[in-house]
């Protein structure tokens, strides 16, 4: 009754992630000597991979996206730490897929603070991808999309932010004492046409800017009124 | 016009799980001790705190969840190091949202194998509770469903497995070697009424006492038309 192995489980090679993944290990080791165990590196990287390809569509870069999530984790956990220095306050977005606000909302921010402020963003039940939609009004937008994949929200990130940011997920994030936390009311692009995802990138404008204005003031005179492409 | 901050970030005490969740660091560092650093006890019950976090209904009972969760990844973690004895085959069973099928399966392999087989079980995108419906079917079969919670795929619980099965999420499990994969094509519970749901259950427990039969061969003839309840 019970079905046949469906699955390549004993071909070695490109079907199995664990030589890359211990590739990733072993750079990822090396860049965080001292900071933190080659251990906890491992688990990270392993954790990241299997992370990912729990909600991933396609499997065949995953490897590679799972070593730059847990660079990005390993980063945030020797910034928690006080073992790298923060030359910028760091703020997490976190929406529902990490599929649209909080993509919007990072690459707004990335782009407005002209590097002032490092930006984070991940998803408390991520989806398989970007929204298409939302590709194209960030292209529109002259902001880059190319790097950006969805993830789940980790502690590592939360721990590492100064700043979290929910929008429709406020409960999904753990809260720790220290940090600023606010939860933006704004329209989500999931299925809705460009011109509906056009108007909710300029709401999260709206609300990027007020904060960039609190977190670096001094930037905020400069900036204004030239920031996006759409505005140029 | 950015809202108010939503969240009692400031707030002490049983707001913030931070000293519930160093408690069970604390406990589990000990547990532990020779087998896993300190440093990895402590991210994987953060970690777990924020998995749980992410897609749980309730947030009241999670950092004792969040232990739990841990001390079986941790374990899972040692076992795969070879560092505790491993002393029945271990099996994991997955499905979409660790709600219905994969927990109907890791309660019928504990009740049928008596211990002699070890079970555990995850989901690629875990619900925020198990389903109803398989809760009740359960407790007409005499299993308990009374521990389990759904809870996100890990890779610490693939690397301690002898055999995975797949239910619904074949593409969503690392395909490590050295591992046995099945993919069991069975009816999903979700959102059906009781009497689908029992048959499922029905044509989830053929399976599982035919894997039974394969990993304990001379259980399987004492076991035979005796199990659950609704047999006896």
């Amino acid at each position: 009754m019970t079905s046949p192995t469906s699955h390549p489980a004993g071909l070695p090679g490109l079907l199995t992630p664990e030589s890359a993944l211990q590739r990733g290990v072993e750079h990822l080791t090396i860049t965080f000597t001292g900071m933190v165990s080659a251990e906890t590196v491992e688990r990270l990287v392993f954790e990241s991979y299997t992370a990912l390809r729990r909600t991933a569509k396609v499997n065949a870069h995953l490897p590679v996206l799972a070593a730059r999530f847990a660079h990005e984790r390993l980063t945030a956990l020797a910034q928690a730490k006080g073992l790298v220095p923060k030359d910028a306050p760091e703020v997490l977005f976190v929406c529902v897929h990490n599929a649209g606000r909080s993509q919007l909302a990072a690459a707004l921010m990335t782009e407005l603070s002209g590097g002032r402020v490092h930006v984070r963003s991940a998803g408390s039940q991520p989806a398989p991808q970007i929204d298409p939609n939302v590709v194209e009004v960030m292209a529109a937008t002259g902001l880059s999309a190319s790097d950006a994949f969805p993830k789940p929200l980790t502690d590592d990130v939360v721990q590492a932010a100064d700043v979290v940011i929910t929008m429709g997920c406020g409960d999904a994030c753990p809260i720790y004492p220290g940090k600023q936390y606010q939860d933006w009311n704004v329209g989500d692009p999931y299925g809705q046409d460009i011109e509906v995802v056009s108007k909710i990138c300029d709401e999260i404008e709206v609300h990027v800017r007020q904060l960039l204005a609190e977190l670096v003031p001094d930037l905020a005179d400069l900036t204004a009124g030239t920031a996006t492409s759409e505005e140029h």
